[in-house]
């Protein structure tokens, strides 16, 4: 009885949170469905295995935590997590604590701390970015639950997490599904981002025609300045590794369907949900379900039969496919936050848009150098209408806009596939005109439908056109 | 005791549609929860009063009818038509009709449909779209439900339908929420059309800096080419409209900030739940929830200060927009029947995308010359992979897709925001290509995740990248 937390779940993302709390100093003890694996787990564990207690029951895994308990579940999100708090709430006491560290719809967030309130139990909700090598050595951490419970396990969380700059990337985000809800805009921006580089890379590629090794080094480029982010040097990385199998790039071995585990999706449907315009993730998330249609797109390629048409390497290209992607970067942010602030709304959380934005600053998937200028921008002011406004952004975005509209022209005329980044130029475009063209949408309502609309001259609605009877 | 159908709610909608069924020689009982209401229609229905039966209870209107009897419902979408519903049930009969025929969630409809398969009585959500007028003098109709109970009130509802050369536009579609399904995406794609309609609008306001009467006869020589349709019809309709107020033209005096009811958005989210590009269709959706942002947008164009650049009008340059909304239509339509196809496999509803193409050639928003070339592309294929594969359609797509590369070029340069025209080209240039950039977004998920990739050369999944440990 002397663990200071338990964990549930030995997967790659459990083992690895594991590894990275007993490195910590904390004594954690831990449990597997499957026994065997977690007395592998602990074997593989080296000097670490004495701070770390096997379990072979969660009778036992109770037993080993001073209470009040703080037990993490990390097990496919969905069913089995409702399964799991089933089956621990009969080992659990009062103000022991719950914590979903998975990749859980915010929805069942929400209903599972609804449903533990009155247990005497406590549940957060936590979302954990950095994939298996963050899990193991600093993940960036969205938590959701309550103030109280959270200061409860702060120190284990915070000593886990990744720092920028000795700041933990760690942080009590709202009530309930805050915590899951951020991490799961984090992914409809991670697609987003992921996206926009695929689309340059296909500019490279089929139109310049560069080999991947060729490609390589205009990203490690683009990491030492603006763009520094970890997407970013993770492409220059890929791009530059050789297949052992046959010597070729590797990615030129990959097929090109990407799977998804439905986040992006999440992001999307609560974006359309909440009537937040969020495009360029849109497209992003479509973009991978077209690239999942690898048949089709077979098919319809043999019908069409037409290539990119070939686009010239030079100097001045490389220079506008950067400062593209900082342009459609900051819209697709924009994005982001901006449907975080709907739903800090919608659901009362109060979300503290540059405390998110620190802590995606290190440990997550997109990390970036923005972010910190990002966590500066809401620092400067909470609550701006969007980062597009923001003064930085905007210098950034003013800077940067040519080069996004001749890029997507580019695209355009080269038929090079562009959907995020042409989406994110056109979030620009009409974000940012005062007198768009709605009013023609409005004039052909009300002519079919009788729907009214407001005129630019008077207060209120309901005006017709002549086209309506008995009206003007 | 004579009446052969009943209808509660004497909103547009239901007003114009019981006049509709009285004026083709029908009996109709009427029940509006204001009785008051109820009378002036009588009132005002001139020679058609005679077939009318005005109720004051509910009982007044059970009694009115024929058993068996089916009664349309047309009120407010959502709780209103339960409490109907509900209050319904007890003055109703075994094999009486409810039908639901407001802009119903598909997900309420199967769900009514299902609570209401048990009591005896059957339940049939059906779609109905053309405005005001359609209702009143011929709409399209799309029925979900059993055929059964379709077959009972096809008579009545044929005979209200609109026709298309003598065949009428109302059809049995498929099970509970089929109808209103249909009815969804057709929305949608009305959102879609007139966004379109719309981006090209600016093209020739804001780019060549066009007044709208000047606009007008642009539209209305479209109207008699390829795209004739209604929404181009009443495109020119408006732009040429002088305000009876001011004398302006009456789309200058129309606030640029567009309504929606709520199918739009269903649209999009459907598809993202299917997992379906609908790129444009959303980027429609959203350019709606932009418009709303008014006093945002504002306050962003004082920020940015930039107006878009001139354009020069020319005859090479119109042609291009006209080919340009051609070949972007297709591919909304596209996207479209992509998501019906989707939903009918996953609610196992079956849907005649033939039938649908027909149903929707007259009476309905999005009537078009094109839907009848596609009810024939869907007849001679009913399950092609996507409507840009069809011979037809892949066709006029290859003849038209180079302007929309040059108008999605024009309006990037010149900072036009073209949001669903731009997504309508990223669709056809990401659904033709037979190699994408996603081995890109595999290799990265890869790299961070250990998420696994497939590989060209071999079959099967869960390969992995020499920067994953022990891989290779």
């Amino acid at each position: 009885m002397d663990a200071d937390i338990g964990l549930i779940g030995l997967g790659v993302m459990g083992a690895n949170l594991a590894l990275n709390i007993a490195e910590k100093g904390h004594r954690i003890a831990v449990f597997n469905r499957t026994t065997s694996k977690t007395h592998a787990f602990v074997e593989a564990a080296g000097d670490l295995a004495d701070r770390i207690v096997p379990c072979e029951t969660l009778e036992e895994l109770a037993a080993a935590i001073r209470p009040p308990r703080p037990v993490i579940i990390m097990v496919q999100a969905g069913d089995a997590v409702d399964d799991q708090i089933a089956a621990l709430r009969p080992v659990l006491a009062a103000n022991d604590i719950i914590i979903d560290a998975g990749n859980a719809n915010f929805h069942d967030t929400r209903r599972r701390f609804g449903e533990l309130a009155d247990s005497g139990l406590t549940f957060i909700g936590m979302g954990v970015s950095g994939g298996a090598e963050g899990a193991r050595h600093g993940p960036s951490i969205m938590v959701g639950g309550t103030q109280e419970s959270y200061d409860r396990v702060s120190d284990v969380l915070t000593a886990i997490s990744a720092k920028f700059e000795g700041t933990p990337c760690c942080a009590y985000l709202g009530s309930d599904g805050a915590g899951h809800f951020v991490k799961t805009i984090h992914n409809g921006i991670e697609y987003g981002d992921m996206q926009m580089i695929a689309e340059i890379y296909g500019v490279f590629r089929d139109g310049m025609g560069l080999q991947a090794a060729q490609i390589a080094p205009y990203f490690a480029a683009w990491n030492q300045g603006p763009l520094e982010s970890y997407l970013i040097e993770i492409s220059a990385a890929v791009l530059d590794a050789t297949d052992p199998e046959t010597g070729s790039p590797m990615v030129d071995m990959i097929l090109d369907r990407a799977g998804q585990k439905g986040t992006g999706r999440w992001s999307a449907i609560e974006a359309q949900t909440l009537g937040i315009p969020a495009t360029t993730i849109e497209a992003a998330v479509s973009a991978r379900a077209l690239s999942s249609m690898k048949d089709e797109r077979l098919a319809a390629a043999g019908v069409y039969a037409h290539g990119p048409e070939p686009v010239a390497l030079g100097d001045a290209l490389v220079a506008d496919l950067e400062q593209a992607l900082i342009a459609a970067k900051i819209a697709a942010y924009a994005q982001g936050f901006a449907v975080l602030s709907a739903a800090s709304d919608e659901y009362g959380w109060d979300l503290p848009m540059s405390t998110i934005a620190e802590v995606w600053r290190e440990g997550c998937i997109i990390r970036s150098r923005f972010l910190n200028a990002m966590s500066q921008a809401f620092a400067a002011d909470p609550t701006p209408e969007n980062l597009l406004v923001a003064p930085e952004f905007a210098k950034l975005m003013k800077e940067a806009l040519p080069a996004l509209r001749r890029t997507v022209a580019l695209g355009a005329t080269s038929g090079l596939p562009m959907p995020a980044l042409s989406a994110a130029l056109a979030y620009v475009n009409q974000y940012t005109q005062g007198r768009g063209t709605a009013n023609l949408l409005q004039a052909q309502r009300d002519f079919f439908g009788e729907h009214g609309f407001e005129r630019i001259d008077r207060e209120g609605g309901g005006f017709h056109g002549p086209w309506v009877q008995g009206a003007g």
